[in-house]
């Protein structure tokens, strides 16, 4: 894939860069689309944030993340309202493509999978306004199954895009490989997203074998089994012409790495793997 | 559940009892019902494991496992159907009440998943004359897609129904809650695979949060957030009787322990949780 569609999300230097350093290492490297975390963001204050975007001339892909809906009573349903309405405004404040919502597993103590994907769709409807009226759409990302108990319910295209069709206008679909590579039914889901016109993003890194560790073992492109040409063709003949997210949560070998060389592998794999 | 429907997979206690041993230790817990691994047969001897089970009087829910089906190359697909016909013939001499498929991932250095499951199709098929006439119910089993690249590219209960739908008779479906739990078609998909009169078995264990190793690390019912007995409903509903076998592959925890003590605690989840 030609490098003007890279964007490097900054979980995949976590442990290297801070925000700034980030910035200032991707633009060196060639590359001037990112996709920051919002502790990231924090750590490095909003307007401070905002003005090395601007000197700097980076387009935001996405923000990671809102979402973490399902809740265990009054309090936590509020919390996880206000907390996703700062994550609107955050996102409206940077520019991004798109806030990415990791819509969370099971309330603490809960085993009720069905009753957290509703409240997932209630919270969703809940802050859509608030989105819609910030110029933010919001981006479900589906994640593996492996993650349904504590990360996120929605684990399938198939659920985003029904969840999708029930919420309207302001809602798409991030799409991250590692997630659904797995899924017989991804063909056709991708291309009903993308005839829905909602596909807002699109996450690259590899499934490694074995996988050594649940969350933080995910591979560089090319390393792992996952078929990404074919996958991005689906994607491609679906419409989506926007930026692809390398975005490797690797705590066993690329967050020990120079963050330079990290970004100059994952530039090469961009172009000849992807 | 009622303590008769238990069946011990002796997966649960292989780090700690041969074949005979467990035969001899599940009856003496009043375990009557198991499911034995082809290597724990092997170890035995085939024609002592027969005399085994026939002196004390052991019904045999299934045997673990067949499958891995996917291949590169003739040499692979001999051996693959070979190793397969072997697995029929020690399923019929033991009056196993299934030959329980783990189909297999991808061929080493490949990517081609849908490949991998056409490989999948047409293997089955072609033991399928030899099940029959051995009469031996071939159990698909679908693998939880953390294990699509290595283990099984049958990721969900919809998968393995299509599967047998195109395979007819003599092929079914094994249900592993730890595999489909997450699954947000689970409730329909069961109902069809009753309908068609295809359950073979269902296998019990539970999900931990955090899971600690993608393979060993499952939990006792109860200790984790399947809601076991809501989907033991959906299974009794759609009319299955059978044997409900409890397997836990836990290198962390469970097959530490006393097989004994396993044994007990298991006989009390069964009946308590699930």
């Amino acid at each position: 894939m030609p490098l003007e569609r890279l964007s490097m999300n900054l979980a995949t230097v976590r442990e290297q860069w801070t925000f700034e350093e980030a910035v200032v290492g991707c633009r060196e490297a060639g590359i001037a689309t990112i996709a920051p975390w919002r502790d990231q963001l924090e750590h490095c204050g909003i307007a401070r944030a905002r003005r090395l975007i601007s000197d700097y001339g980076m387009s935001i892909s996405g923000l990671c993340r809102g979402g973490f809906f399902p809740y265990d009573g009054a309090r936590e349903r509020r919390a996880a309202v206000d907390d996703n309405l700062r994550a609107i405004e955050e996102a409206a404040a940077i520019g991004a493509g798109c806030l990415v919502l990791v819509c969370g597993g099971l309330p603490a103590g809960s085993r009720n999978i069905a009753g957290a994907r509703e409240q997932i769709e209630e919270l969703i409807s809940k802050i859509l306004p608030e989105a819609r009226s910030a110029g933010v759409p919001l981006g479900i990302e589906p994640l593996h199954p492996m993650y349904a108990a504590d990360r996120s319910c929605v684990n399938t295209l198939a659920q985003a895009n029904d969840l999708c069709d029930l919420l309207g206008e302001g809602v798409g679909v991030v799409i991250d490989l590692y997630h659904v590579w797995w899924d017989p039914r991804l063909s056709g889901e991708i291309a009903r997203t993308g005839e829905a016109g909602r596909i807002l993003g699109l996450h690259l890194c590899d499934w490694l074998v074995p996988t050594r560790d649940l969350a933080t073992d995910r591979g560089m492109m090319g390393d792992g089994i996952i078929d990404i040409p074919l996958v991005r063709g689906w994607v491609d003949r679906a419409g989506y012409k926007g930026a692809c997210e390398v975005e490797i949560f690797s705590a066993l070998n690329w967050w020990k790495r120079p963050a330079g060389e990290v970004l100059e592998v994952a530039k090469q794999r961009f172009v000849s793997v992807c």
